[in-house]
Order: structure tokens, then sequence, then C-alpha cells
């Protein structure tokens, strides 16, 4: 947890107050995105602290965090009803008086007004902060945050749990305030997307094309996706394309996806889809892409084998010889599925994703996936492991790595040609 | 956050250890899952702390939080490597020694044989545990946990961190041991599951029905689910259904997909889909109910126009008179996807899940979906809110819980009929 080039940087604290986090009826994602975002920016978060709504708790948790971090994020618990206990919290740990502030109590009547509604006493006791602090505006809801010093030197900055106004407000106040601190600077140049690279191997590579005196971070993202960011001013991406082929699927920290349908955009290519384990998991992920509709026009999820036969035309005697879970099915699926959509690239997938229907020969984590191009069909037969939720998401995400490295022109990392 | 009946109950402490959940590679997701257990077996989660691998940071955390709860769960930091320093800092906030135990080292030596490695000294240190600890068997992978007591009387649960290995030890070892407790015997009656009943309705229909001595709890889920858990004994299912229609889904505390494939399975019914911006996600869901090939043939995702009218044969002129977001394209994909796949039930949907493609007539988050049954069709014209991914999430929610209900025999909320 020492940061990469050995200089302490800024420490943080992250505190998520609410009793539906303690239940377990939420769960804390806005520690994981401060967390993210401050290591991007070379900041350092020291730890994660979640309590509930009880009076006390939070002064509690304030005087045994302060002064061991330079900064503490508190989420949560700004709203007007009595229970949300914030402010006076930290007025209270830091022994100042709650004042009101008038600009903020003007915008918040006009932001309820202008909605028809009309402020209440609860909503009035939004425009309270603790003397001292800063107002930090909320441009998407009624509660303005603030920041505030304690004596010795820890600054608080109070933010609402509601996730769009926390993830703007956490933007524009927090980030835009550790742009004055030294690690930003130094790690705002490009972002390498890398999937299937061991992080090791990666580091080994960077760390021989980076100057010693100059800072990058290497992030494991979901999927096996992992990302390099680089200090301003040094472009690697072609050193990298050639190192590592498909397995660097773009620039920007963006997901498979997202790469996929913009690479297609670019390339003048659609895709479709023909799913069977999945069923829909990769159209889906497709079409959350926004402007997908551009390069994705229709897809086919054939569960039953009666389905594979009637939609796709799949030979009815290729899956009573060879098992619905098998390369040639795989194959005509993507075949037929590539003719009838007028598609350019199709992917097809089929496997075994448990808890039950495992054999000895084609046991839970047995997938076949196949891609037909205008003039070839790859094929691969992956062994995964974990529940059927994980199987399913893995089996997607090779699905769109196929696809991505089709739209490309570059080879499918281990897949191999059946016929051309 | 007080307990339902008033008592104090088992207090509760969850500490995650790992500079990954730090740095935000990866979220904390064990703590939901214990609050969740804690909530449902009448214990009271008080904070989760989430820490680094940094020597020190550990013990300083159990010496702050050590006689303020009940029990401490550490989950994380019991690998075989140099950074996983659980043990060690567990034993050193308690001064205790460190002990090998014969039995678990047999144990981690003969489960790496077998899998043909040789064991290392960073192996053996998995055998050795705070003196007086009690040894927690891992089934799933080679470091057992074990608990302890501190001096004060906290009970320290330590267990790994790997989710398959967390999740069996925590439901052998710590549900348990809670069994001994109070809150328990008292909350493992029926559950029951709603959906779009507002906590607050629910809470007054089921506190006129417990008597008032006996304890139960309401949980709300993700997507407007929620559970109500009884006392043993009582049973309100007959009463929920009266009262609340197809709002009351199931029993047994399952989401709606889990119910709708079990409840097809029973009635005999299958069930296909016609999917646009939701592309996929609703035959996912479906798809990722182990055994929902008995009730799920096939489905499609028709994104373009021009697929709606090949795949579906939807009437290009309805299209152009009323747009693809319209009542009469829903109803054709819903009725035309039934008759293909042979299905019994079939629902469709069309929306414009944004950002872009919202018009003043049909803003983003105007959704339809139709579903058609044996002898009518059913539709009905949403407006959403949030961004793409939860406009689509929405969506799919509301098709299942559409079909649910017609499985069911039941009226859908709010949906009217077109014609029968």
């Amino acid at each position: 947890m020492t940061p990469p080039d050995g200089t302490p940087g800024l420490s943080v604290g992250v505190i998520a107050v609410g009793d539906e986090i303690l239940e377990g009826r939420i769960l804390d994602v806005h520690s994981q995105h401060v967390s993210e975002e401050m290591r991007r920016w070379g900041a350092f978060v020291r730890w994660h602290f979640s309590l509930g709504d009880s009076p006390g708790e939070l002064v509690e948790a304030l005087k045994l965090f302060q002064g061991k971090v330079d900064w503490i994020l508190v989420t949560g618990g700004l709203g007007p009803t009595a229970d949300d206990r914030t402010r006076e919290e930290i007025a209270s740990a830091l022994n100042l008086d709650l004042v009101e502030n008038g600009d903020a109590w003007r915008e918040i009547h006009q932001r309820l007004s202008s909605r028809g509604f009309e402020p209440t006493e609860n909503n009035r006791k939004q425009a309270f902060f603790p003397r001292g602090a800063s107002i930090l505006s909320n441009p998407n809801g009624s509660a303005p945050g603030f920041a505030v010093k304690t004596a010795d030197g820890t600054r608080i900055f109070a933010l609402p749990g509601v996730p769009h106004e926390f993830r703007a407000m956490f933007e524009e106040h927090v980030v835009e305030e550790l742009k004055s601190y030294g690690g930003l600077s130094r790690l705002q140049g490009e972002i390498l997307d890398f999937v299937g690279v061991p992080e090791s191997r990666l580091d080994e590579w960077v760390s021989s094309k980076v100057p010693s005196s100059q800072l990058y971070q290497i992030c494991v993202r979901g999927w096996g996706q992992i990302e390099v960011r680089l200090p301003a001013g040094l472009s690697l991406e072609s050193d990298a394309a050639e190192m590592f082929g498909a397995r660097l699927i773009g620039t920007g920290g963006f997901p498979v996806e997202e790469h996929l349908v913009e690479r297609a955009m670019e390339a003048g290519l659609s895709l479709t889809t023909a799913e069977s384990c999945t069923g829909g998991m990769i159209s889906s992920r497709l079409v959350n892409v926004a402007g997908s509709s551009r390069v994705f026009p229709c897809s086919w999820v054939c569960y039953s084998n009666s389905s594979k036969t009637r939609e796709l035309g799949v030979d009815p005697a290729l899956i009573e010889g060879h098992g619905a879970v098998s390369q040639p099915v795989v194959e005509q699926m993507a075949l037929r599925a590539r003719e009838k959509s007028g598609a350019d690239l199709a992917i097809s997938v089929s496997g075994v994703a448990g808890p039950g229907g495992g054999t000895d020969l084609k046991p839970v984590g047995t997938v076949w996936l196949a891609l037909a191009t205008e003039n070839q069909i790859l094929s691969h037969c992956y062994q995964l492991h974990g529940d059927r939720e994980r199987i399913r998401s893995l089996t997607a995400n090779l699905a769109l790595l196929g696809l991505l490295a089709a739209v490309r022109g570059l080879e499918v990392p281990g897949w191999s040609e059946k016929r051309s």
C-alpha cells in the first residue's frame, strides 16, 4: 500500500453512514469508487468504515480517526429526515456550532418551490453547516455538502449518499481539489487496456519503458482486464500492440464491449450472436453500449436443441451425434446466425453452465465458442470454473473478446481456424 | 439499528483485510453478506471496516474495536504469502503465541500433495494459530480459519477472503454458532416475497397479524422486492395473497426469476421473450436459473426495425406509423414470438433506454411491454427513470413480473387487456 514511487502521498479514509449498509440492504459502492479514483490520482486510501445512523456513532468514529489521515470523506446522512445526522455529528465531533447559510437556504427553497413543494423545517436544517465550513454545491439534489478542517489538520468532506449526487460532487469538489496535489499531474497520460496479461508480466514490460523518475499505475479490473496508466506525454500504444497483439484491447480505460462497439463502428462492421448457455448475456452487454444499434441488428437465444434446428437450421444429426455442446454445432450456429442476420461477424456459444448436466467427457464448465467471418470459421473449447453465473459471465467475456479481435483483424488468442 | 423487539441482540463488527479492497480493485461483498445474514438471524452489525495488508494495521484496528461488540468477523489475509498476516496480527493484538496445529498441517500437506504440489514453508505457516484458538475447517481451500476470544470477551472469527471458501465457512461455522443465540429460533418461520408494496404499508399489515410478543423482520431487496420473515409456526401466505394479489410473488426469499421458473414448471407452461432495448437481459436472467431449460426454449433479440419485421413478422407499416416503441409493435412482437417458439407465454419489450433517442412524446425511459397468452394480449407503457443500465434492468424486472403473474393466472398489476 505504498505509492509506486515511494513517496507517502495524500492519505484518505472513507466513512459511509447508513443503517441500510449495516443491514445489508445496500452494498457500499462509493468506497470502492473513491478508492479507485484516489489511486488513479496518486492518493492512498487507508481504510473504509461503515456505521449506522444512531446518535453518537459518527462522533465516536471521527474522534477515533482524526489526525490519522489527511482527508476523511463522509458519505450519507445529509437528507432532511431526523435520522440524517451527519452535519450535527461532524459539528459535535469538532466542537463547532451549526450555523445557517443564507445562500444555501435560498437555493434549497428555490429548488423545492420550482417543483411545487413547500419547503419544511426539515429542509431548512439542510442549510445549516458547521461554523467555518466551505459549502459544496449539489447540482442534482437538495442537500449541499461541505468541507471542514479539524484542529489537528484532517480535512473532512461530507457528501450525500444518493449515487448520482455523490458521484457528481465527488468529481467536482474532491477530485478538483486533488489536482492541487502532486500525484495528479503525473498520471494524466495514456491508459492502455489489456486482457489476459498477468500483472507481473505487464509490470516488467512497463517498468522497462517508463523512465525511473516517472510514476505509472497498473490496475486490475473485472474479468481479467487490466489497465496501465502512464505519465503525461508518453505513448506506448504501438509498442504494446507489437508486444501483446490482441491482448491490448484499446486505450482509455473502457470495458471490452465499449471497445468492441467503437471499433466495429470505425470498421463499418456489424455483429450478431447465437447464444445457448449465455442466454442473451452477450447481446445484452453489447446493447448496454449507447449507440450499439449502429452495429448490432439482432440475435438469437437458442437454448433448446429443437430451437437450434428450427431457428438456425442446425442439422439435428449433428446434435444427435456430437451433442449440443460441440464444435460442429457451434460452428453451424455461428454460420447461420451470420447469414440470417446479414451481419458481418457472428459469434456463437454452447456450454455446460451447471450445476447439473456435466458428464465425464463434458464436465460443468465445458464451453464451445465459434466465430464466423466472411471467409473463415474459428472455434475454441474452454474449460471454465466457478458457479453457473460465473461460467456464463466468463463465457460472455470470451465471446466479446473474440469478436473484438476479429473486428480488428487480429488473431483470437488460442483459437483455431477450421476452414477458410 | 435497534432490534425490532427492543432487546439488544448479539452485536457484530466486520473487518475485511486486503490492499485490493482499499485500492478499489475489488468490491467488499462479504460485509454485505454478513450483514444480511446476521439481520436474518436476529444479530446486529454495528460497523464494517476495511484495512490494508501493512504490518500493524489489523493489530491497531482490533485494539480500537475489541470489547465494543460481541463478535468480530475478520475476512482475508489467511493465505500462504508474506503479505497475508491475519493470524500473526490477531495473535499480536491478543498477546498470544502462534502454535502449530498438527492436524491442520497434516490436512494442508495432504491436500497439496494430492494435487501434485510439494508444500512449502509458507504453507506450513497456515497451520499456526493463536494459542487456545478453535480451528475452523475449510473444505474448499488450503487455509483453515479459527475463532478466539479476547480478554474482555469479544469473540473473533478469522475466515479466508476467497469468496466460495468464505461463504461455505461462514455458513458452517458462524451461522451454526449463531443458532445457540436467542434471535435465531424466533425467525425461522415463513418468508414472504413481495414486489411493489411500500415497506411502511407492509409493516402496518404484518404488525397487525403478528402477536406483539413475537419478532418479525422486513428486508428491502433489489428492484423493489421486499421480504417479510415471520416467527416460526405462523403462516400468512393465504392472507397475504388475498390482501396483495400478484404483489405477493412467492415464499422463501427468492428473486423473481426463481419464482417464475419454478411456477412455470409446476404449471407446465413454457416462456419466451422478444426483446429490443433489453437486448437479451430478460432471457439471460431466466437462463441463470438452473433447470430453466425445462420452461424456456428460445427467444429473440430484435434490436433493429428490419429484424423486427424479418424475424418476427412485425408489419413495417406499424413501425412506420407508430414507431418501434409503441403498443401495436410490442403486441405483434409478443404474438409472433409466442407462435414461432411454440411457448405458452411470450413477453415483449421495446423502449427508449437513452441516453439519446428520446423525443417530447417518447422521452428517455418510455418503455412498452406486451404479454401474449393463449387467449389474450396485455400491454402497458411505463415511464422509467435513471441511466441506460438502470432503465434496462428495471424493464427486465417488470417483464419477469408480468410473466410471473400470467403463469399464476393473476392480473398483472396495472396492465390493460387489448383484446381476448
